[in-house]
């Protein structure tokens, strides 16, 4: 699990890193199209670790079965079904 | 289940219909934003299928346990992720 | 232009049919992820679809100088960032 | 347009504040979901920044018709299509 926790930190300092290319690209006022490519590049580095928490989190709630109760297990799969929902926005 | 079975039916009964209504708007060429509009309405429609289909099937899977061995579990969990991954595109 | 629309009723042909295959799936209650995967490239096919025919609307507009005063030309661009706001749900 | 680059400024820096608490979230191992939610609300933040970017580059190039020769107009089309097939990942 730490060495998870590692992989997405690392990976949330790249994105901060790009933000930051981001703001620098603003102020110097440079061309509006490879602004929001950068953008983008962003947002899919974004969604790699929501893939990557899903997993872990999906690990360790199917795997070993921390759902024991009807309803703990109705709410995880609300929790699935929602994040796929808002994944699509 | 078999109510989950009929509602999705009905849902792409309606995509169905959405679809012919776009040939007619290109066959006519009516004016392009609109066919778009339309189209992107008929994502949105099969993405709330998708909800639908995903909910039924994890509610299955994960209330009634069907997934009993450890690589069955992985299977399930790797499946997800992989639902997830993909509808962000 | 024509090519175009010929290009654009021949993915929609493609696309209705694989809608049909869709709604054979739900019926014989094949596998869910199966479902979902299948409505997710009928998903891609439309948004391939709708970038041929914005590229046709662009193409006409921008080439041909069609929007010739400031408020058509005002429209012209709410209606492109329109259309790129709604392709991001 | 300096009032357009204060307020992109100003929603990056909504974002990077964002991010932080991310950061914070992960590092202090918490709930799963609530990661991902978070990381959603920055992705919709970013793509809200792309639809002001985009509509100042479509505003100052359609309406001050910056795009004269028939390559350079073709180029703003193939630009824009390029946006909108990235938009939709």
């Amino acid at each position: 699990m730490d060495k998870v926790k590692e992989q997405i930190l690392k990976r949330l300092s790249i994105v901060e890193g790009h933000l930051k290319k981001i703001r620098k690209m603003v102020e110097n006022e440079e061309y509006c199209p490879d602004v929001i490519h950068q953008s983008q590049a962003v947002q899919a580095a974004l969604r790699k670790i929501d893939e990557i928490v899903l997993h872990g989190h999906l690990h360790s709630c199917v795997l070993h079965d921390i759902h024991e109760t009807k309803s703990q297990k109705e709410k995880l799969v609300e929790e699935i079904v929602d994040l796929f929902r808002k994944s699509e926005r």
